[in-house]
Formats: structure tokens, sequence, C-alpha cells
């Protein structure tokens, strides 16, 4: 039997990537993808494409709305999602989901503990990473020192590993490396504020970095060919 | 204006003395109470009355539901809540729920993050701890090393304080400082396994651990009086 891993599905590009990056290296994959109330619900209907497309075991939806908290462009809707401005690679921006990665990986862990897996793949990159915190790998080093105290498994030895194959790859070294695997972006969604028809708006930070790393590719988006 | 802090409030005893504990100290309280698919839901009933009792200034309730992840007799039908066996102070017990402190402490940490507040109270301890592993103070050091890097706030500089004020004590010490601030123990709820009219099973670990704190601390349990 392969070994099992947890990976997180958004339904993005890079959450894809990462996946792929581990069925390329003969994991059983269980995906995880969370319904927290992202103004994007699209994402979860291509999360669900994505995980059928990579033949997951399992894919494990929960829904958590995240609107009670709020405090994010992504989970409020009395924070406009900025359009065309210049990204501050300094700066956090307004689309920052406060806590989100800790949040979700570790609703990852519990399930990986369940499952007896010993890997969590997640699409995070330092990179491209429009500044979010959650991001960084010391961010993810110290999660993993966390996790050795926090549940049965680490109690017992069995660490758990965060892996993060795109983490140093520029947004176009992910779209590469998936083309590589073969995969089909036509699958994912990106952007942050689609319009009524689900297609990208073309103007946040996130459909400008995915306009961006296919330039820098020499690739053509299936999604604005489409 | 006096300080914020998230009270994790889950209607038992610990963290409803724990939340005293934080009003004593002068703290503006923002109770969070997840329903994540508990067997008991009257914890959730437990926990909206001690928000009360204790003049919360909001009480936000997630839902989350867990039992998708399972793992533990109190997310899974499956498995049932154990009566009247020996605690074994060296083994985790079936009622521990994986990693969850790591996602209520990380969803206190966003809320926290919103509000501006430095610090979230929450109702450890790691002597009467029924042996999980997310009880003891090396995983709750671990927690904070890893928000500092994890949100926007930690990135600033502002650390992020996790209070743990009965991680040192027994169950007996709980209930004689709860007394001491003029608690009222008959509002919380403490059973893994309610009857059908809500009253305590009295078998299980969590009921024997209250009646044995009661009975040290030479007090009534309010609950079983009534």
């Amino acid at each position: 039997m392969s070994e099992r891993a947890v990976v997180l599905l958004s339904g993005g590009l890079d959450s894809y990537t990462a996946a792929a990056v581990a069925r390329r290296d003969g994991v059983e994959l269980y995906a995880l993808s969370i319904n927290y109330g992202q103004r994007h619900a699209q994402e979860l209907a291509a999360a669900r494409a994505v995980g059928q497309s990579l033949g997951v075991t399992r894919h494990l939806e929960l829904d958590l709305d995240l609107t009670g908290i709020g405090g994010s462009a992504l989970t409020s809707w009395q924070i406009e999602v900025p359009k065309d401005q210049p990204i501050d690679p300094a700066m956090v921006p307004i689309t920052y989901v406060p806590a989100r990665n800790t949040i979700f990986l570790s609703l990852a862990m519990g399930w990986a503990e369940v499952l007896g897996a010993a890997e969590i793949f997640i699409g995070v990159n330092a990179l491209d990473y429009s500044g979010y915190p959650d991001c960084r790998p010391e961010f993810i080093r110290a999660f993993e020192q966390m996790a050795r105290l926090a549940t049965r498994a680490g109690v017992a030895g069995r660490a758990l590993t965060i892996r993060t194959p795109l983490i140093d790859l520029s947004k176009a070294g992910i779209i590469r490396l998936g083309l590589s695997l073969g995969l089909d972006y036509g699958l994912t969604h990106s952007c942050y504020d689609p319009a009524p028809d689900g297609g990208p708006c073309g103007h946040c930070d996130s459909c400008r970095l995915r306009a961006a790393g296919f330039a820098e590719a020499g690739a053509v988006d299936p999604l604005i060919v489409a």
C-alpha cells in the first residue's frame, strides 16, 4: 500500500500543482477543501474537478464559515477586493484571511492523524505569495514543530511533514512544472472576485499574478482562451 | 478602553473558570464557541449561559462539523464513549478529538487578529487532563511560537499570548478557584454522553473527574443536586 497524504485543494492553480507533485511521488491522495464563505464559491467546483482529474481516493469538503470572523476582502462583503493596484511585497494585502493557512493546516493535521498519513501537501509559495505571512517557509517549519506536540501521532513519535513543493517557485515556474506534469489549468479557478458568469475579473491581484505567470512561462491560459 | 481577549468557551467547567479569570483581570471578553458536531450539543447551550453570566461583549458561535474527520468518540457515533474504565494517564483516550485544540486556537487566533486582541484564554489543564496531548504547556508554547509567524499581527511584532490560568491546577483546584470567583457551576455541562434529558451520565471520564474534583474541593456540584 502506498503512503497516504492529505492534499489541501482550493481549486486554484497552486494547490492543483502541489497535489500533482504528490501524485507523481506515488502517494495516495486524500483531498481536503474548505468552504469558508469565500466570495468565490466557484473555487469549490474547481476543487472537485481538480480532485477527480487527479484520481483522489477521497475528497472531504468541510464547511467552516469564516465570515463571522471577517477581516478580509475574501470573507467580508464590506471590504472591496482591490483592482489594478500596485502589489507591494512589503505589505500584507486586504485579501489576507486571518489565520487561514493555520486553520486549514490544523484541519488537515486532524484528518491526517485519523488516516495515519504522515504528510500534508499545501500549495503555498513564498515568492509570488501576495505578501501573506502564512505562506513563508519559517511559518511552515513552526507549524511542524507545533504539530509534534499537538497530536497523539506526534506524541507517539510519528512526525507530520508539511510538503510545500512550490515554496521556492515563481508563478511561471509553477505553471511550467504543472504543464510538464500534464495538468489542465482550465479546470482551475484563481479570481478573487469573479463575474456573475463565473469568469475571471482579470483585475484582482490573483488574476494579474496568474496572467503574468502564463506570459512569463510562454504558455496560454486555457481559462482566458475558452 | 480595556484590553480585549478571545475566550474559548465550551460550556464546561474549565473554560468557564478560565474566562472568569480573564474577567477578574479586567479584560474585555470576546467569547468563541465551536459547534463541531460533538455528541453533547448541550455544551453549546451551557456555553451561551456561561457567556451571558460573564457579561461577554460578543459571543461568536462557529459551525465546523468535525464528524467528517471522525476518529474520536466525541465526533463519531461509531465509537462508544468509555464508561467506568480506569483512566490511564499514559494513554491518549478515545475521546481525544484529533487536533481539536490546534483547530480551536487557530480560529481564536484569526478572530483575535481582527479584534486587535493580544490574548486568548483557554481552559486547558495538564494535570487532570485526561491524557490529551494538546493540553500540555509545551504544546501551548509551540503554538505561540507558530503564531508569531502566522499572522499579519505577528509579522508586525504584536505577539499573541495564550493564557492558560488552569494549566497547573487539579480539578479540585479549578473548582476552588471558580467558587472563590463566585461562579455558578450549575450553568455548565461536562458529560461526554448525556442522558436524553440532558443530565450527566455519571460514568464517563469527564463526569468522574468532575465528581472527584467536587469531592476533593469539599463542595457540592449544583448539577447533581438539581
